[in-house]
C-alpha cells in the first residue's frame, strides 16, 4: 500500500476548535481528486502552481459539502515535492470529516503519520535531520525549542553531521588506498596522517555529543523533583512556581505518573516539577513503594530541589537517606528563614543552597531565578541554541564513537594487516552517521522515526 | 478602535494538535504587514491575487521565526473583501503565537470574535443570515446540521426573508398611497388587496417559525431527559443508547450541570442525554433539590423517557409525580420485559410506548429507531433540511407577526384615519424582518450576534 504512488490525503488541522480546516493532498492524482470532488470557475488541473483557487466541494449526492480555497502547489515545488493540493474549508470537525471523506471516495489514501515529510524526504527536499526538526518546530513547548527546531530545519545540524561524514568518507578512502602498497611501500606518514584525522573526527563526535542535555531539556523540558520532610513547604514551593508563571498548565501527555507532575515555563525553560508525594509519610518509615517512587523521580531528575525548614532542626535519619542520592544535582533550598531558628546553610555546599522565604514574593524571584542559572550552567544553555543533537542522535553517534576508538585502538598498533578491520569499524562509523542525516535508511528507520509524526504532516 | 481601516490579524487554527497553524489578517496594511515581517523571492506588495508565496517569517533579531506559505488574496475578491494575506506556517502553539505577535508589532491589531465574517457582511458579501450560518458551519456536529448551514451560506434561507422583506415594502407602498387619495377616492378593493397581501406574509412567517423545532433539534441536539424510579434501568439505558452511537463522546461544554449529561449522535440526529440523578433517591420522599432539578431538566427537555419496570407494579405515589408533567413529551419505555410480571402498557398510550428489554440487542435498537422516529416526527425533521429559522430569527419573526397582526386587526375596522397606525406596524415589521438578514442592523445588533463566533472567523 505504502508507494509514493498512491496519493495521500490526511486533516492537517486539529480537532474541534479551529476556523479553518485543511485537508491535504499529495500525490500524483492530487488534482484530479480535487477535481472530481469540487466545482469552480478555473479547473484545479489546468491551474497555473502557486495559485488559489475558489471552490465549492460537492457530496456524492450532488450537494455541496463546503466552500472553499484551493491551493494548487505543482510537483516539484511542494512541500513533498508531488502534485498537492490543501482544501482550506470553513472548518469544523463534520465539515472537514466530509471533505477526507471525498477525497478517499475519489481515490486517495489517508495518510500515515508524518507521511507528508517522509515523502519531502524521499523526494530529497529534506534530510532525515530537517524532517525531524518539523515535528519538533510543532511540538516546541518554548521560544528556545522553537528557535532550535528551525535552526536545524534551516540545515544548521546537518552541516555539522555532514561535514562528519565526508570527513569519515575521505578518511575510508585514504584507508583503502593503502591496501593497495605494497608493505614496503607503505608509508608511515599517511598513516599518521589517517590517524590523525579518525581523531579529530572523534573530537567532533565527542562536541555533539556534549550538545544533548540542552537538547533534552529544550526539548523534553528539565525535570524538577521536590523532596523534603513533611511540611518544610514542598507543595507551597510548587504552587509558589506555578502560579506566576503558569504559562503551560496542562501536565505533559503520558509522562503523568502516580506523583504529582506539572509544567511550567520559567524565563522560557520549560520545566517538569514534581512533588514526590512518596516521601510524604512522616518519621522517615516511608513505605517500600513511596520509597522506590520517589528513588525514580530522583533517578530521572535533571535537578532535585530539597527543601529544609530552617524553623526545625536537621532530621539525621532524613539526611542520611538523602546523602545516598546523586549530590551533583541538588539544590538545597532552606525555607522559613523568617521564623528561622537554626542556621542549616553552615553544613551545606554553599553554592547549591538557597536561603529564604517562600511566603516573600521577592524571595521567591529569587528563587526561581537561581532555579534557572543552576539549569542553564548545569545543562550549558546557550542563548541561541545552535546544532543541539536529540536522544537518537546521540545514541548513533555513541555507537560511531565507539567504532572509530576501536579502530583508533588498531591504528596505534600499527600492523598493516589490521587495515581490512580499521575499514570496517570506519565503514560502521559511516552507517551510523548516515542513519542520523538519511545518507543511509531503510524502511524500518523510517517507520520508527514518523511514526511520532503527527498526522497531516 | 474597532474601525474598517485597522488591519486585524488573528490564530485562525486550534491549539496544540494541529499540523498547520494560519495567522490570518484582514485590512488595508495586511500585505505591508507581511512584508515588513517575511523574507521572499517575490514580494507580496507586488503579488498576484491568488498565489501562494514561499516565504520565511523573521523575528525581530533578524532570525528565521518559521518556514510559511502566503496565501495572498486582493480586495475585493477575499472573504472579507479587503486586502488579506494568510500566512500558514509549520504549526505548533509556540510558532503560531509568534507570528501574531510580529504582526501586531508591525501595525496590526488583534481581531475581535467574529470580525472577518462581520467585515464580509459590512462590506457587502454576505448577509446576516449567511454570516451566521458560517459560524454554524463551524459548530455543527451532524451531517444534518452542516447541510443546513451550507443551505443558509449560499443563501436558502435569506431568500425566503427577502421575499418577505420585499413583500412588506411593496405593503407599505400601497398603505401610504393610499394616503393620497381623498376619503371618497378610497377603493375598497385597494384596501382589500392590502389585506390580503398581509395575510400571505403572515401566512409565509407561521411557516417559516413552524421550522423552528428543527433548527434547534439540528444546532442544538434534542435534549432527552431519562426519568423512573431506581432500578428500573434508567443508567442501562444511558448506556445502551451511548455505548453503540458513541460518536459525540464530550458532554457539550457550558452545559453540563449536577446531573448527568452525554452526548450521541442517533442516526444523524445529536441527542444530549440526561440521567436525572435527583430522583434516585427511593420511595418518593424526594428532597426538594432533587425534585426541582429534576423538574428543571423535564422542564427544558425535548423528549422525556419514562423508564417502567415490567417486573415490579406501578408506584401510585410516583405516577401521581409524573402526571403533573408534559404528558406530549413522554415515551414510555417498558424495561425488562423478560422478566415481565405485570402489564403496564394496558394503562399507557399506544403510539407513546415501547416495551422490550435493555439487555436484548434488537429491542435496543428498535427503542432507538423508536426514539429516533418520534424526534423526526415531532419536531418534522425533513430528510434534507432547508430554510430552517434560528432561535434569534424566530424572537424576530414574532415580533414582526404580532405588528402584523396588530395591522390586520385595524385594517378589519375599516376606518381609514388608522392608516397611519397601520403603517406604524407595518414599518415595525420590516425592522423586525430587516435585523435578521442584516439590511437592518445597528452596532449592538452586530457587536451581539458576533460575540459568538470564534476568533478568526
Amino acid at each position: 500500500m505504502n508507494t509514493d504512488s498512491d496519493t495521500i490525503a490526511a486533516i492537517a488541522t486539529a480537532g474541534s476548535e479551529g476556523c479553518i480546516s485543511i485537508v491535504r493532498l499529495s500525490g500524483p492524482d492530487a488534482l484530479n481528486i480535487t477535481e472530481k470532488i469540487s466545482r469552480s470557475a478555473k479547473k484545479p488541473t489546468g491551474a497555473t502552481p502557486n495559485t488559489v483557487l475558489y471552490a465549492h466541494i460537492v457530496g456524492s449526492d450532488g450537494k455541496d459539502i463546503d466552500e472553499v480555497l484551493l491551493l494548487i502547489l505543482r510537483a516539484p515545488k511542494s512541500y513533498t515535492c508531488e502534485e498537492m493540493v490543501e482544501i482550506q474549508g470553513h472548518g469544523g470537525r463534520i465539515s472537514a470529516a466530509r471533505i477526507m471523506r471525498r477525497c478517499l471516495d475519489a481515490g486517495a489514501r489517508p495518510a500515515e503519520p508524518g507521511e507528508f515529510t517522509k515523502r519531502a524526504f524521499l523526494n530529497g527536499r529534506l534530510d532525515l535531520l530537517q524532517a525531524e526538526a518539523v515535528q519538533d518546530l510543532v511540538k516546541a513547548q518554548s521560544e528556545a525549542a522553537a528557535n532550535m527546531a528551525l535552526e536545524q530545519l534551516e540545515g544548521g545540524l546537518s552541516t555539522a553531521f555532514n561535514e562528519i561524514y565526508d570527513a569519515l568518507i575521505h578518511l575510508l578512502a585514504d584507508l583503502e588506498a593503502t591496501l593497495d602498497f605494497s608493505e614496503e611501500q607503505l608509508l608511515l606518514p599517511v598513516y599518521d596522517e589517517i590517524k590523525t584525522l579518525n581523531i579529530l573526527i572523534m573530537n567532533k563526535i565527542e562536541r555533539l555529543l556534549k550538545t544533548w542535555p540542552q537538547g533534552h531539556i529544550l526539548r523534553e523540558g528539565a525535570s524538577i523533583a521536590i523532596i523534603g520532610r513533611p511540611n518544610v513547604g514542598k507543595s507551597t514551593l510548587l504552587n509558589r512556581l506555578l502560579d506566576k508563571e503558569r504559562a503551560i498548565v496542562s501536565p505533559i501527555p503520558g509522562t503523568t505518573r502516580d506523583t504529582i507532575e506539572e509544567s511550567i515555563l520559567l524565563h522560557g525553560i520549560p520545566l517538569r516539577l514534581t512533588d514526590t508525594a512518596g516521601m510524604r509519610t512522616t518519621e522517615c518509615h516511608v513505605e517500600r513503594e513511596g520509597i522506590e517512587r520517589t528513588r525514580k523521580t530522583i533517578q530521572q531528575a535533571d535537578l532535585i530541589l530539597h527543601v529544609l525548614d530552617a524553623s526545625q532542626p536537621l532530621d539525621d535519619e532524613m539526611q542520611a537517606f538523602w546523602r545516598k542520592i546523586q549530590q551533583n544535582k541538588l539544590l538545597y533550598v532552606v525555607n522559613k528563614t523568617d521564623i528561622k531558628k537554626y542556621n542549616h546553610s553552615e553544613n551545606l555546599p554553599k553554592n547549591r543552597t538557597y536561603e529564604g522565604s517562600l511566603l516573600n514574593n521577592e524571595d521567591v524571584i529569587r528563587l526561581k531565578n537561581c532555579i534557572y542559572e543552576t539549569i542553564t550552567s548545569e545543562f550549558n544553555l546557550p542563548d541561541q541554541p545552535h546544532a543541539v543533537i536529540s536522544e537518537r542522535h546521540r545514541d548513533l553517534l555513541q555507537l560511531a564513537q565507539r567504532s572509530l576508538k576501536q579502530a583508533d585502538q588498531l591504528m596505534k598498533e600499527q600492523i598493516e594487516e589490521k587495515t581490512i578491520f580499521i575499514s570496517t569499524h570506519v565503514r560502521d562509523a559511516i552507517e551510523q552517521i548516515g542513519k542520523i542525516t538519511g545518507r543511509v535508511y531503510y524502511e524500518e528507520l523510517l517507520d520508527q522515526l514518523f511514526a511520532g509524526f503527527c498526522i497531516g504532516k
